[in-house]
């Protein structure tokens, strides 16, 4: 990388925020920094307002966190900073994550309000590794889920993502494009993800060749010499008057000399234009012949294109999907819930807001997924204490957190678990799924789920509910900071 | 990094899109692959509806273009798609990039329409970096151009780019910020990007250092004891009842051994709590204890607080200048605009479309701006073929390429270059100046602009025009391919 720094490695190890190791100070002068900390990383709005998000991006925050090590260069920035002491620095050079993770698959169908991933660690670690954390998972499960709105109204159709040029910079393009394969799109333009990842590459010639050769006629052709499957780019001058039918005659003239997969439409109307070029397709008796369309197109424009009746079979997605243009952030948060004192005593803790929804849950918690046995379907997601097993439980309440008067009690259910270890003391000790286990996972995780929190418009809120023993101890908790903050001000 | 590919290095140069490599193995094998071509990499529509554009991402795009080279596990992973001939694979294996590049510099401001990279290279070449090319210079202008907006608000108040827990992956983090940074933001919490680019790191604790001590009060304490310079966050629990009394407490205490920069609000009405934490460190004496805010910051809401007379002076923005929120991509094309032909002679080529703007303009072309000698101000940009010389004319007929009656005729003018020569035949030639110096450039640049073209709403559209030549050579083509597409019919 050629920069103007005169640092000259790259370690990503120092891609945290500076307040991190601003406080990281502060708790090692204090003696503090090793206490047992817990923190929870969880959203609190379900992104684009869909009924339910999918999870992403672990395998690349355990690649960070395996790897986690401050480079010598490293330290000689943070020294040049001029804050800090020589002996916090050769701290930092020997720290590496030490921790205890548990995290969601990736694939699982998540909701607001619930720990994502619960980081256990020396407060030092813990607090180094949230700003890494977060820019991966908010960006990988954002993509995921936008992914899987598409996917939802694509249903068996083919999708691909073409949407590298369009993406934030180099890592979104192929990040984003992992998650959009977990969340069922098919292939990626993107060559590179491809090697990297084993999703199928797609793609087969742009304007430019048209262009390059002066005669749509011949670009198709000399296409046609040199690859056996082709889908031919039809709009570069006129796509009914010549690119439809220049593609339809070098097709005959090739004969089995080639696989005429397709033909690909990236402008004009859409809906108009695919039945028009369906209709010379189908008279040339090319009836297994796809079309192939791309040009901006997202979870509405698809509807709205199926609903016009629109003849198109394979769906190229870019923008919209690789920056979840509707809303290309997702707001995951990172808290911390439980602390050391010192005694060697874990406290619980709270964030309190002025905005209700933002009070944090306290306490180490674990989630469960409530499946009703009559049904095969899940019943909610419900939060307790570490220490609760709702597995052994015969009866369990279910209530709203917030409208506690909307609550039901819950029989012959199964209550799963939904964390996995992913570190025990530093150890990794999860194995990765492949890609097309992730994929597979989600689809059976949705199975899970009735129809009204999986449709793209005004789904159902799902259900994410504290135990009461979680509910009352946040409550009393709230209680005490004001008492506090009350005692204060006498 | 850990991935499930048995491929296990990572080189950029196959980050392309899959239609390259393919078009790459057309041209391959008919032979025309190394005939020389002129593309131009534009945007058309100006992102946010601004009145300009700054240009960024000049630098990283040098790096990979230096960089370029399949590896082994490249020309491993493209022959296992088993579409290609060994023969291309070794081609491929031995590629750089040999060709010229011109181009707009980091930081200065540009317009819809105007190439603002021109590539003049062997077909081969100039295809296969596209997709990377356009991937990072749409990024970091976008962001460039959003902070832009947020620092013509701001004026002479410090900005701070806090976004990369937000940010779409890591890259975009790091090369966004550094946008940021050229276009006028003054700090990054990212402390890696301090460490790249020497970008000024900023930051001191979160809600997470409150909770950990359990007690504001001693947290605050605590940070005072292990930080000469202290912005203490005042929000964890109650603002103006507690965050900054005891702020004020602490800094009281500790007199001299601090500096009491500032206290920071992250939460709840902004504009009321800075009026009041100013009265509160006003009456304690603290008079140059800045107050600064973070929280979903866009130049709307700055517009808003300042109007409301909001006590802030200095602002953190996070999701929103990261990711670009309101508009998360820019749409710049990579159009081919001349082609060797077989006998050697270079000919123009058109991207016709069904929408008029998104014809493409061929030609080998430069882009003058126009700058009265009289007002020392920009009278627009000029687009002329690469044989024109406007600077040494007496006058200029500018007219609007579409609406062509709105013209006007310019005497007493500079006509500025605005392409920087970078590549010569694979040479790089340019020295890239250092950030700050970008950062002044676009200040000179946006001094020839006249105030109407830089308010952030419903700005003056800035001329950009065609010399007659370029013009009537554009009419031409769309003649010539109408004509043909017309004979094909019959």
């Amino acid at each position: 990388m050629n920069v103007t720094s005169p640092f000259t490695d790259d370690s990503l190890s120092l891609h945290t925020d500076l307040y991190q190791i601003n406080m990281a100070y502060t708790y090692w002068k204090d003696g503090i920094h090793e206490r047992k900390s817990v923190f929870d990383l969880f959203f609190r709005k379900m992104p684009f307002e869909n009924g339910y998000a999918v999870f992403a991006g672990l395998e690349r925050a355990v690649d960070y966190l395996k790897d986690l090590q401050f480079t010598d260069s490293d330290i000689d920035y943070l020294r040049s900073i001029g804050e800090y002491e020589e002996g916090f620095l050769q701290y930092l050079k020997k720290l590496t994550f030490t921790g205890n993770l548990r995290s969601m698959k990736e694939g699982e169908v998540v909701f607001g309000n619930e720990p994502l991933v619960r980081v256990e660690a020396p407060l030092i670690e813990a607090q180094l590794i949230e700003t890494a954390l977060l820019n991966i998972i908010n960006f990988q499960t954002l993509i995921a889920t936008k992914a899987a709105r598409i996917k939802t109204v694509c249903g068996d159709d083919i999708v691909m993502e073409f949407g590298t040029r369009r993406a934030q910079e180099m890592d979104a393009a192929i990040w984003g494009t992992r998650a959009a394969y977990i969340a069922g799109f098919d292939a990626t333009s993107n060559v590179r993800a491809g090697k990297l990842f084993g999703i199928p590459p797609a793609g087969t010639h742009a304007h430019a060749m048209v262009q390059a050769y002066r005669d749509e006629y011949t670009a198709f052709r000399k296409y046609a010499e040199s690859h056996k499957n082709c889908v031919f780019l039809v709009d570069t001058y006129d796509t009914l008057k010549s690119g439809v039918p220049n593609a339809i005659q070098v097709a005959k003239e090739m004969g089995d000399r080639i696989h005429f997969a397709g033909i690909r439409l990236d402008s004009g109307d859409l809906a108009y234009l695919s039945k028009e070029a369906r209709k010379q397709l189908d008279a040339a008796g090319f009836y297994n012949t796809k079309i192939v369309a791309s040009n901006d197109l997202d979870e509405y424009t698809i509807l709205n294109l199926k609903a016009q009746d629109a003849k198109i079979d394979t769906w190229g997605i870019g923008t919209k999907v690789i920056t979840a243009f509707d809303q290309p952030a997702l707001g995951a948060v990172y808290k911390l819930v439980s602390i050391e004192n010192e005694h060697g005593e874990m406290e619980d803790t709270i964030k309190i807001s002025g905005n209700p929804e933002k009070v944090s849950t306290p306490g180490k918690k674990s989630v469960y997924r409530i499946i009703s046995r009559a049904s095969g379907k899940s019943e909610g997601d419900y939060i307790v204490l570490e220490e609760e097993k709702p597995y052994e439980q015969e009866k369990i309440k279910m209530f709203h957190p917030v409208h506690t008067y909307i609550s039901k009690f819950v029989t012959n259910f199964e209550a799963r678990d939904l964390h996995e270890d992913i570190f025990v003391k530093g150890e990794l000790v999860y194995q990765f799924p492949e890609l097309d286990d992730m994929r597979q996972y989600l689809n059976s995780s949705l199975e899970l789920l009735w129809d009204e929190y999986k449709r793209i418009l005004n789904p159902e809120a799902y259900p994410v509910d504290l135990s009461e023993k979680c509910w009352n101890n946040k409550m009393e908790l709230i209680q005490e900071v004001k008492e506090k903050t009350e005692k204060r001000l006498k």
